[in-house]
């Protein structure tokens, strides 16, 4: 099937196919919620479209004859219902329309499926401002964020894995002449190949980045000619609905089955997610979530896994030339959506003997004070700390953080509590830090998801060093941040982190932190550590999707 | 550690990777073993140089201090011992000099990586008559396949592998400077990457092909920077380890330290794999030989792993133009080293219907008869039969062969009786066929290895090809040889095996084989069925061996 798509997107997966090669700075889609860019009243109209959806079934999906009508969303905003409705399947009705549509997406030509892909994100570009609405009301993140996080961003990183797949499909030649000289004769065979897609595709999403964590694998597995079933988690559904709205939209406009990317809901009694996982026609599954449930998808047999668990992140505290520009920073980052990004900081490594800063001796005592006083500071600035700390997706985050008292340490920062001035109902929490020495490894041997920090008082920064590779060796690590301003120790942090698998950010300050990861040029996720097997957008993270399938004739036979 | 011996060699790799690309012919190692090329004495001096193997220590590997000699190979063209004994060394030794080794490869750029292992793979070609002759006393190949399969298209794999590796470890920028726009000033980092190899890999070898089978993983984890612990088959171990030798000189030559690839032979009264494979500092794992081993190869936990298992390979029958030379290739196929290859066929499909041939039908009956006939002319040609036949590599084979009589269904030849007319006491078994119906699945539905043929009577090629793909889905297949002169079946056929990942070769006839893969064009084994995960070379054989870890720092910091 040739539809003939790809001239009007060309230009654009040629320049992304540029940028994940160069890996210079590279955004399709702006980040910046501006009306110069999104027209006057696109916020506006966004979050009246959001509130349509409130208490209403959601009729976008081309999905017919559901079995029935289900829900549970709740905004962490204001801990009520947000009372929409998706349509549940059966299993073997969302398995067997994937496997229809499968016969047809795979004879679509690689061109066209990657065009189709670029011209439903251009759809979904339209529809940011509601995407933004639905996320801040079903993972807690704060406006901005989720307006970066679902919107542009997501989409970024979907056009990535749309570019990276394309550029693998059309990496072997689809047909050769391969001529073997004999001596007195050659022998000659017509020789094609092709990328077999490997079949139906399922992608379980998380509460806290319903479209950012999704896009990456749905896009890749789509590109390469596999039907997806995304099932969401059950409260973080709106967001990613309305981008497989647009996708089964835009199928459907060139005459192909929606049902080549689906959506799957639990249902409200019942989660559905491992019968689907299980699934011997399922045969890619791309995963975001916690690690317990991350070792299970990997151990099914006969599929082909992407996992993205959890990790134990480790900041290094060694010198720099202004400590304070230093905690401001990470302040910041272990603020940022209450410590709820998988790329947080947790593991604060500090010597006991302190740290350098332009020649003097800070006191190990003085930049554990300066952290908290950095934290709070940062939380009882009314222009800055609602909007940077969100909400708390889920109530078991907020127990944990109570929970973390009981780390054998010192309490440094222990109350979380805090009013968001406009939504009173908001289910919030600060920062807490403790001190945990560096002998008692069990405290801080596990991801402490939200918003909790450890300072581990180390002998000294190879200590620091030795620890934190441990760490992400054992326990996973998607981040790591470190200030030094001695080359042979950043040089000694590369390498040990590096054989940790573990990416490095040295001596953030200002606007750039290490919770950030760019589209076309951070990999994110390194798939080396138990953090998780998937790495977005490297080669491996597409090729996996399809077998290259090789077909010989002797010529003129 | 920069070498700087890239240049001596980049003309090499540039025209292994555009091969690698263009997919056409590509041969480096001159597969004709002519005195012209490789030298007037080359073949009598190769064979007086294996013969001063016999009953000796191998004394060539720069691996010292060994716990003991030990040697267990046989040949199955003398059924007597080789009487070769190499160095045996603790698990522990092993591991301990492979880690202290992976310190000083990883640091070696890629560059003078991958042109230290070209210069092994010249050093190599020295030795190819040699070698030739170990294969055939180990593997019981007859020469020409011995000398070529282990030396130059084992040398050409290598280099594949090589190629991949050295394209793939330098496909994103070593560093680049990320430059953001934020309005009125722009966020600048510098940005870095290392491909950082995994770890200590283990290469574990099958007795059919010593070399052919174990030097695509052994240097493609080489060129990605792992040290390489070599384990071959118990039987088979001279020809590779003349191999490792080869890389451990250059590398001592280099200054380098020789145990990044070392040679693991298992002790005459216990087999080390298993405890090799398990060692948590073992990452990859290259396996080749049963499924039943190599699915507990797969199921270990933290291992990157790389199989090649067994297939149940078919050919479908449906219409030719000429039936006689399509049955003398396909009785060369079956013939041609007694059926131990992983590419040889092994289950005949032809329509009760019979097939069709230049318009008019022959009976069924007929295509088997003829079958079994072009079998019994090649075997029985003095000229040919030995050659082709060579040995049987494992007295296991021969039983299998006499135990495939309890097949439910009829002799059509059935005595493997051979005399190898130069060495008297060879172990040696010529093809037996028999005839099943395809309601009898259980007979045909697993690999008999060995020179074992299955003609499966089909209601018609529609049911052929159904039941070829439910065998390759279910338990697996390298290759697939179809004969059709309709358009519409041979898409069907290409469509439906394509579906079962197995590459299909149409209307072979002539010089051309089934078995044949070539090095730069066809990829060998999939990796999409459960004839094993491993594909060479595809670029996951050599990107799933290392992990892109990024570093950032701001520009000025």
């Amino acid at each position: 099937m040739n539809l003939n798509l790809i001239d009007k997107y060309q230009d654009t997966l040629h320049k992304a196919i540029t940028a994940l090669h160069k890996r210079t700075f590279f955004a399709y889609y702006p980040e910046n919620p501006s009306s110069e860019i999104y027209g006057e009243n696109a916020d506006q109209e966004g979050r009246e479209k959001y509130k349509t959806f409130l208490n209403n079934r959601f009729e976008e999906l081309l999905q017919q004859e559901p079995v029935k009508w289900v829900g549970q969303e709740e905004s962490p905003y204001e801990q009520q219902p947000l009372g929409v409705k998706y349509p549940y399947f059966e299993i073997e009705t969302l398995i067997n329309r994937a496997e229809e549509a499968f016969h047809q997406w795979r004879k679509v030509s690689a061109s066209d499926r990657a065009a189709l892909l670029v011209e439903s994100l251009e759809h979904v570009r339209s529809r940011f401002f509601e995407i933004a609405y639905a996320t801040m009301h079903t993972t807690g993140q704060a406006y901005m964020m989720s307006f970066q996080a679902s919107g542009p961003h997501a989409a970024d990183r979907a056009l990535e894995a749309v570019a990276a797949g394309y550029e693998e499909l059309g990496r072997f030649p689809e047909a050769t002449e391969w001529e073997k000289p004999m001596g007195k004769y050659n022998l000659k065979l017509n020789k094609s190949w092709k990328a077999v897609p490997k079949g139906v595709a399922l992608v379980i999403g998380c509460a806290t980045f319903p479209t950012w964590n999704t896009v990456p694998g749905m896009f890749a597995s789509l590109v390469t000619g596999n039907p997806v079933i995304i099932k969401p988690h059950p409260k973080a559904v709106l967001p990613i609905a309305i981008v497989i709205a647009e996708v089964q939209k835009v199928l459907a406009a060139h005459g192909l089955n929606p049902s080549i990317c689906q959506l799957a809901v639990d249902a409200d009694d019942h989660l559905i997610t491992k019968e689907l996982a299980e699934h011997t026609k399922v045969k890619l599954i791309d995963y975001t979530g916690s690690t317990e449930f991350g070792n299970y998808i990997e151990s099914l047999k006969g599929k082909t896994v992407f996992t993205e668990k959890t990790g134990v992140n480790s900041i290094i505290l060694d010198s720099m030339p202004d400590l304070d520009k230093v905690l401001q920073n990470l302040a910041f980052s272990l603020t940022l959506y209450s410590g709820q990004m998988c790329t947080a900081p947790q593991n604060f490594f500090v010597p006991e003997t302190g740290v350098q800063v332009g020649g003097e001796t800070v006191p190990y005592e003085q930049v554990v004070q300066k952290l908290a006083d950095a934290v709070t500071g940062l939380v009882n600035n009314p222009k800055a700390g609602p909007h940077i700390l969100g909400a708390i997706q889920n109530p078991a985050t907020t127990e944990r953080v109570k929970g973390a008292a009981s780390v054998k340490g010192k309490e440094i920062l222990s109350s979380c509590d805090f009013s968001n001035p406009i939504f009173a109902n908001a289910r919030t929490c600060t920062p807490v830090i403790y001190e945990v020495d560096a002998t008692e490894k069990e405290s801080y041997s596990r991801e402490l998801f939200g918003p909790i920090a450890l300072i581990i008082k180390t002998k000294d920064t190879n200590q620091s060093i030795e620890i934190a590779k441990e760490m992400a060796l054992n326990y996973g690590a998607i981040s790591c941040g470190a200030y030094t301003t001695d080359a042979d120790v950043k040089e000694k942090i590369m390498d040990e982190m590096g054989l940790a698998a573990t990416p490095v950010s040295f001596n953030l300050t200002g606007g750039l932190y290490v919770n950030q990861n760019a589209s076309f040029s951070d990999f994110h996720v390194t798939g080396g550590n138990p953090a998780g097997n998937a790495s977005f957008t490297n080669p491996e993270f597409v090729i996996k999707r399809f077998t290259w399938v090789g077909f010989r004739e002797p010529v003129g036979s």
